[in-house]
């Protein structure tokens, strides 16, 4: 939890279209993108274990997100 | 795209257990994970119309996770 700094993720919501944005809404969504990173990373590691390596790759990383 | 720093995404990884991971790894697993953020922030904002707000808050953004 908490590694993503919160300015990026306030970006991703203006990007988005949105007009104004608590602070709290920042923080909520980089809880929740970081969950979801987590979440893709865990697999992603079982993924380049099965394939008999100790470094995760992008396509490990690919492979996970697609299996979410 | 490309709003979010990539080391702590490589913490994000080695938190989650990983032993050694390549750089496109780290920024592949950004992509995704700024890809999935788009999507929640998008559907917060139309949550926060729908409540009759111009600010986007936690709740919505919260409600846009549950309902992924």
């Amino acid at each position: 939890m908490s590694e993503l700094p919160i300015a990026p993720i306030g970006k991703i919501l203006k990007n988005a279209g949105a007009e104004r944005v608590s602070s709290d809404a920042k923080i909520e969504l980089a809880k929740v993108i970081e969950e979801e990173g987590e979440h893709i990373a865990k697999n992603a590691i079982v993924f380049a274990k099965h394939a008999g390596r100790k470094t995760v790759k992008a396509s490990d990383v690919k492979m996970a997100y697609d299996e979410l």
